[in-house]
């Protein structure tokens, strides 16, 4: 189990190192071929498609003003041959706290879902938001 | 694993049921007791201690102005004793894009995180958002 942790959490680290890289090539390696895929990016409409997960990592990697990335405070779960873990990403001030599952197929930890969205506040210890920022 | 998705898709309405009613025990009950959990409301830091979250999760419930919810469009995802779906969130003319993890437990599919974010435009059959919304 400790070692299914370990490589959960290094199977998120490259998943970031290719973000910071701007690896399209890394991250869609990274990406499960073998099991139904899901991606929710900051803002945008929850996408479904491998094809279209793909073209969407490419796009957000290949723009020359990418931000640079940091993935910070992460906690793994792992549920038999699927886990998961929440983590911030800091990104140019931004923060925002993000959701990335993944699936062992044969030996590896495979994505199959991201989910990222901004925090309305910088975590400074007190966990809520403010309720003007709320939409639940 | 037809019977899963189906099982997976019953707690997953149970939870909005939760919400919509406003059903504080009935949410608290969706919710792990047995394995460690977490909850990403849109705009807020993340959650990982139960406590704080079947707090939050009074604090929305119990505000005399909370939106009705509706949940639209969901893709069930079952991987052994783990599942998540991916779904819309409708309220107020606010769309949002979620994803819910569950976990079996004797028989009974529980909560163990839930994200949810805004969208930045109303899905249209084209998936992505503006890119001036994007944060990544």
């Amino acid at each position: 189990m400790r070692e299914d942790v370990e490589a959960v959490l290094a199977a998120n680290r490259e998943f970031y190192r290719a973000f910071a890289n701007r690896d399209a090539e890394a991250m869609a390696n990274l990406w499960s071929r073998r099991n139904p895929i899901a991606c929710i990016h900051p803002g945008w409409d929850a996408l479904v498609d491998r094809d279209q997960i793909i073209r969407s990592w490419q796009q957000i990697l290949a723009t020359r003003d990418a931000p640079e990335i940091e993935c910070l405070n992460v906690t793994p779960y792992v549920i038999g041959e699927a886990a998961f873990v929440v983590c911030h990403e800091a990104l140019d001030g931004n923060m925002l706290a993000a959701t990335n599952i993944f699936r062992l197929e044969d030996g590896d930890w495979k994505l199959i879902h991201h989910q990222s969205g901004p925090l309305a506040i910088l975590p400074l210890g007190d966990m809520e938001a403010p309720s003007s920022e709320r939409l639940h």
